[in-house]
């Protein structure tokens, strides 16, 4: 199937329309028409090759929803013209412990990644969504239940899950305390998911200026991590801490946060940490954790609670020839939404 | 009452004998005289100043085994004669959430170090156990069972403990996978307490010069970190990695040891970290954690515990006046066994 995307052709160059190739059906194959694709910030660390180098060119994007477009012979699950979504995985070994629990992420053999992976087949580098088709196994689709304003749910695909995971994961519930370190893209949704699931929920940031907007998403506010005596104040209040900051930072003066037993979850600092220290763990039996994604049972779950609960990410919709410049901000500063591309105005006869 | 020990009066200085006055008896103390004490690593941090200024002189000393010589009027536990135990806690509020479950370690207004603390009625600064007597209120007391062999049984108070908690808080048992990095005084006791708990056990070590000793104790062997290949076989292969090694060091090697959900815990280091990599904990929701010895309900369990496995530490039984011959050693490096100087040769006379 032909298709076309934006592709970045090196790590130091912007993004560029693209045409490629999709695979032919396989008999488990779903093709779908992709209508809104959430950029992400590891698509920027990704492109940029910050985690390693790249197999360009690569179309990037694991925030994936559209309408089935055609489905295999042995597809039950899927029907042309469902809405279906896709996040960042499109395959795994789907036969050791963790795919049999459905957490494909930590597959024994390595999950296949929505763009960037060889495919498990045939070895050809998987594509993302910043494109106008893409082909997934029916096993790797989801279901994006009719509650769900379809323009904005593609960030439920990664953002949400991200976050979803960890809360379900440490039991976050009624009463709970958690704090969530960056109000960005992750970050507003671990506080919109935290607060529906009935936890008191702060938002930790260098500064109280978005005060408001945490508020807003039913925060009950901003701690300063500059406000030497709020922070002391607030010792031993939180059980969990969902850091979302996605660059280098020291996670040591969060740490005494945590009562004791609490435990700080990193979904978005991938790489060395700086001035980590063991003082705050020890003197508490606290723990630093980490956290990739979820499995696709649970990302089906995120999408249906999301629909339930009436909880949509904060989406600036843009069209795909606005990439570069929607990048450009990422890459200057933090934002409180998400960038979700419509794809309507892309064409493959451009 | 009159007493002896010997105390730092510097941070550079050797330990020499030191005359002092132990409290007059409060109606819940216990006053005993000291058979048996142990020397544990943090000693010499706290002695050499390591982990801040310290109140000179000090005489150091938290694995205490002795001999009930009187006991106050309130108190029912113990009797003249009876063999006890103090550890590395005498006091703490007996108020709040963490003491009432028997987590005294983790006091909300901070326990009482058996040493270096001051004391919570009259202010003055707790003095330890390389001393020939001490006054301890009851419930800080803990009892020696029969069984145990009370010249090996000190180190129980320290290394047994803070080895012993996190086995129980993170559910060792027949079939648990444990890594226990360092074969020194707390290694070695992981080693035997999770072998006796069911365990399959590694011990994590730059190389394998000790495998013979570990081999003996129960480990099924050594895995040497530097062994490249090796380290990429135990892949994800342990559910737990007790981390002893008291100096600084990056765990960052060892993560990828852990299965997922997985944790590595550090009872050893203390300080700030070097390297620390979010990347394998990303990977597989590994969790890295401290732990601080345990509480005085545990304290008595572990004993219990020993006494029950015939369980004892390696020790080497020293005179008090070799207590600086055996920091120069522990010093220089690693051991595999604990120092414990019989006290029978220190008299409140000479």
């Amino acid at each position: 199937m032909k298709t076309v995307g934006y592709a970045a052709h090196s790590s130091d160059a912007e993004m560029v329309p693209y045409h490629f190739e999709r695979r032919a059906l396989r008999a488990n194959d779903v093709a779908i028409e992709i209508l809104y694709s959430g950029i992400c910030h590891s698509d920027l660390h990704t492109v940029n090759g910050d985690w390693g180098p790249q197999p360009y060119p690569l179309v990037p994007g694991h925030e994936i929803v559209g309408r089935v477009l055609e489905v295999g012979p042995d597809v039950t699950k899927y029907k042309v013209g469902d809405h279906v979504g896709v996040g960042c995985m499109v395959d795994s070994c789907q036969a050791c412990d963790q795919c049999d629990h459905g957490e494909e992420q930590y597959c024994r053999h390595g999950m296949t990644g929505t763009y960037g992976s060889p495919d498990r087949i045939s070895g050809e580098i998987t594509q993302g969504g910043y494109s106008k088709h893409i082909v997934v196994r029916e096993e790797f689709v989801l279901r994006v239940p009719d509650g769900l304003d379809l323009s904005r749910a593609a960030p439920i695909l990664c953002a949400g899950i991200t976050t979803y995971s960890p809360l379900r994961t440490w039991n976050i519930g009624k009463g709970s305390r958690v704090g969530v370190i960056g109000l960005g893209g992750l970050g507003h949704m671990a506080v919109k998911l935290a607060v529906a699931m009935g936890a008191e929920v702060t938002v930790l940031s260098r500064s109280t200026k978005k005060e408001d907007e945490a508020k807003a998403i039913g925060a009950k506010g901003i701690l300063a991590s500059t406000d030497a005596e709020a922070m002391a104040k607030a010792k031993a209040s939180m059980d969990l801490i969902i850091d979302t900051v996605p660059v280098k930072h020291d996670v040591t003066p969060y740490a005494p946060l945590l009562d004791v037993d609490g435990t700080l979850v990193i979904v978005g600092q991938v790489g060395p940490m700086s001035g980590f220290m063991s003082v705050p763990m020890i003197m508490g039996r606290r723990r630093v954790a980490g956290s990739l994604i979820g499995g696709i049972k649970e990302t089906q779950e995120v999408l249906d609670f999301c629909a339930e609960h009436n909880i949509h990410p904060i989406c600036e919709i843009i069209r795909p020839d606005q990439v570069n410049d929607a990048y450009e901000v990422m890459t200057k500063g933090d934002i409180a939404h998400r960038y979700v591309m419509d794809m309507s105005s892309l064409s493959v006869e451009d």
